[in-house]
C-alpha cells in the first residue's frame, strides 16, 4: 500500500528515533512537529512564515473542511494542497476527535457517527468509509483512520468498548482506503485510554491489520503528564520499529521532549498558535506571558538568539503594547515565535539523536527552561 | 525650520504634481499614500509587508499612542521608529481628529481640548503645546498642528469659529515646535469646511505663519465627493507650489486620483486595511467583495497581474473560504492586496505625471474600474 510513501530510521539513541518520511509532496524529517491548519489556514500566520519556521508537515482538520468549504469542493478545486497553496506534505485527521468535542447531538453506532454540524445544524454522517473518502478527496499525504476517542478519566469497559469499535473501524477504513486505490499513506490509531492491557490489545490488532504508521490517540484529554507518558512509553514499545509513530494532539514542549525520549516520531498541537494569540511566548528560557505589565518598558527582544525574526527584531515593550492594544499583529508575531520554537525543538532533537547525545540534550533543554533569570528578573 | 526636511517638485502635469520629500528617515516620493498605523501597527499586517507594498511614509495616531503606551514611554524606548521597528518616515497627526471622534466628554476651549480617555476614563488635556510635545516625544518626521475639525454639514459661523481657533492654535503649535528646536517638519492644516471664503482665509493666514507643508483638513467627514473636490481644487490652488499638500483622511481610489489631478501630494486612509479586513478587495478592475458566495468555486486569482503575491497566489475560492470561516488570514491577505493596490495607484500617478500624460492615465484607470466583465462575469 501507499507506493510514494516510505519511512526509514536514520538514527536511534535509546528509545529516541530520527528518521525520514518520503511523501508525494516531499520529505519530512522526524521527530516532526505539525502546526494545525484547522480550516485550511494556520491561524493568523501566512503559509510562507509557517514554512520559514521549518514546518515540513501540516495537519488539517477533516471535520472542519468537510463542513466548510466541503471535501467535494476542495477536490474540484484541485485538492487541499492546491486550494491552500501549501505544496508540502499534509496529514489530515479523520474528523472523529472534533465530532466528539465540537458537534452537538452526536450518536455513535457500529456504522459510524452521526452529528449535528456546529455551523448550520445540518445532520451529518461520518462512517469509516466516508472519513476515508473525505480524506482522499482532500488529497492529504497521510490519512488517519476514524476512531472513537474517550475523554479521561473513563471506566475500563467504556475504554474497551471504544477501543474495540475503533479496531473494527480501522479495518473498514483500511479496506475503503485500498479500494479507492489511494496512493497515499494511512495510519491506524491505538486506543485504550490509560489501560495498559487495552493499549496492548489495540496495538497488536492494528499491527496485524497493517498500516503505514501508527498513532497513539486518546491522550492529552485530561490525564496527568505522568499517566500520559506511561502509556506513550509502553505503547511505543509495542509498535513496529520501521513505521512512524504519531502522538496525537501533544503538546507542551516538555511533553514533546519526553515523548521523543520514549520513541515518538510525530506531533501536532494548536498550542504554539493558540498560546501565541493569547500572549504566551515559548522561548529557550521557558514560557513568557507578554501581557504581563513588567514588559511595558523592556527594550530587549524576546530572544536575541532565536532564529525567528519576530523574536529578535521587536522589543518586549512593543510586543506587550500590541497585546494591550488588541492589535492582531501581536498574536501573529507570537504565533511565529512559537512555531519557530517548536520546529527548533524537534530539529534540535533530530541533531542530538543523530549525535547519540539525546539524553544530555534533553537535560540541557529542561535546565534552560528553569533558568529564567534572564527573562523574569 | 526643519533642516533635514525638504521638498522639491520633480514634474507637474496640469495641476498634478510629482515630487520628493527628504526626511531624516529617508525619501518619500509624491503623490504618496500613507497606510495608517493607528496604535503603532498597520492593522493585521506585518511591517515588512507594509514596506514591500511600496510604503514610504506611515501615519501614526498621536491620540492612541499618547494614551497607550504613552508618549514619554515611547520616547524612553527610543522614539516611535525604534519602538515599532519602522526605520522609514513617519507622520503623526495631532490627535485632534480622534479626540472629536472617539473621546467622551470633550470640551474645547481657547486653551485646547479636554477629554475623557476612551480607554480608562481618565481626563486628558491636549493643548497645542502638548500636541507638539507629544509628537516630538514620538519623534515623527512630520508633525501636524492641533486643529478643530467640524463634521459636515455645519453652519457657517460654527465653521468660521473652528477655523479661527485652529489658526490661533497653528501659531501656538509652530512656536512650541520651534521652541523645542525640533529638527523635523511641521504642517499647518487648512480648515473652513465647505465654505470657499473661509478656506481662503485659513490658507492665507497659514501661509503667512509659514509651514513645511499644508494639509487640507475637515474633509471626508460626511460631504459628497463633488463638494469635497471643489474645496480641494480651490484650496490647493491657494497653497504655495514649493510645499507638499496633504489631503487628510482621503480616501477611496477615485478620490485619491481626483485629488492628485487637483494638485494634492499626500494621502492617508484606513480604507485599504479596514476594507480588507471586511472582505473588500481593491483591484485594477474595481472593488470585489470576497464574501460574496459567487467566489466559492472560483479557482482564479484575484488579479494575476498584480504585484502583490496574495493577489496572484491564492484563488478567489480560498480567499472566500477564509472569510466565510472567520480566519484572520483572509483579512491580512486582502489588506495586503489593498495596500499594494493603493501604492501602485500613487506610483502609477507619479509615472504618468512625469511622462506628462496624467489625464490620459487617470481616464484609463477609471475606465478599467468600470470594465468588470472579467471579475463579475
Amino acid at each position: 500500500m501507499a507506493d510514494p510513501f516510505s519511512f526509514r530510521l536514520t538514527a536511534t539513541d535509546g528509545a529516541a528515533r530520527a528518521g525520514e518520511m518520503m511523501t508525494a509532496h516531499g520529505i519530512v524529517h522526524t521527530p516532526a512537529f505539525m502546526p494545525v491548519g484547522t480550516q485550511g489556514s494556520v491561524k493568523g500566520v501566512h503559509h510562507d512564515d509557517v514554512r520559514a519556521a521549518g514546518t515540513e508537515l501540516l495537519l488539517a482538520n477533516t471535520y472542519h473542511l468537510m463542513l466548510r468549504p466541503g471535501a467535494e469542493r476542495v477536490a474540484a478545486l484541485g485538492g487541499l494542497h492546491e486550494f491552500m497553496r501549501w505544496p508540502y506534505p499534509i496529514l489530515t485527521d479523520s474528523g472523529g476527535f472534533q465530532v466528539m468535542s465540537l458537534a452537538a447531538l452526536r450518536k455513535v453506532t457500529e456504522d459510524g457517527v452521526t452529528f449535528r454540524s456546529h455551523l448550520d445544524g445540518a445532520m451529518v454522517e461520518l462512517s469509516p468509509e466516508r472519513a476515508m473518502q473525505v480524506q482522499i478527496l482532500l488529497g492529504s499525504d497521510i490519512a488517519m483512520q476514524l476512531d472513537e476517542c474517550v475523554r479521561l478519566p473513563a471506566a475500563g469497559d467504556e475504554l474497551e468498548r471504544a477501543m474495540r469499535l475503533s479496531l473494527r473501524w480501522a479495518e473498514r477504513c483500511k479496506r475503503a482506503f485500498e479500494d479507492a486505490a489511494a496512493d497515499r499513506a494511512m495510519f491506524g490509531i491505538v486506543q485504550g485510554g490509560d489501560r495498559q492491557e487495552l493499549r496492548e490489545q489495540s496495538a497488536r490488532a492494528l499491527v496485524d491489520i497493517g498500516f503505514d504508521g501508527y498513532a497513539i490517540g486518546g491522550l492529552a484529554v485530561g490525564e496527568k503528564q505522568e499517566a500520559m507518558l506511561a502509556v506513550v512509553e509502553s505503547t511505543a514499545a509495542m509498535l513496529p520499529a520501521d513505521r512512524p509513530r504519531y502522538l496525537m494532539g501533544v503538546g507542551m514542549p516538555a511533553d514533546v521532549l519526553a515523548a521523543i525520549e520514549r520513541g515518538v516520531d510525530m506531533f501536532d498541537c494548536v498550542l504554539p498558535t493558540r498560546n501565541g494569540r493569547h500572549g504566551l511566548a515559548f522561548t529557550r528560557l521557558g514560557a513568557i506571558n507578554m501581557k504581563n505589565a513588567r514588559h511595558a518598558d523592556d527594550p530587549r527582544p524576546l530572544d536575541g538568539e532565536s532564529r525567528c525574526p519576530a523574536a529578535r527584531d521587536f522589543s518586549r515593550a512593543y510586543l506587550h503594547h500590541l497585546f494591550r492594544s488588541g492589535e492582531t499583529l501581536g498574536g501573529t508575531l507570537l504565533s511565529l515565535v512559537n512555531l519557530y520554537y517548536y520546529q527548533d525543538l524537534v530539529a534540535g532533537a533530530r541533531v542530538a539523536i543523530a549525535a547519540g547525545r539525546f539524553a544530555e540534550h534533553a537535560a540541557q533543554t529542561r535546565a534552560q527552561w528553569q533558568s529564567k533569570q534572564d527573562i523574569e528578573e
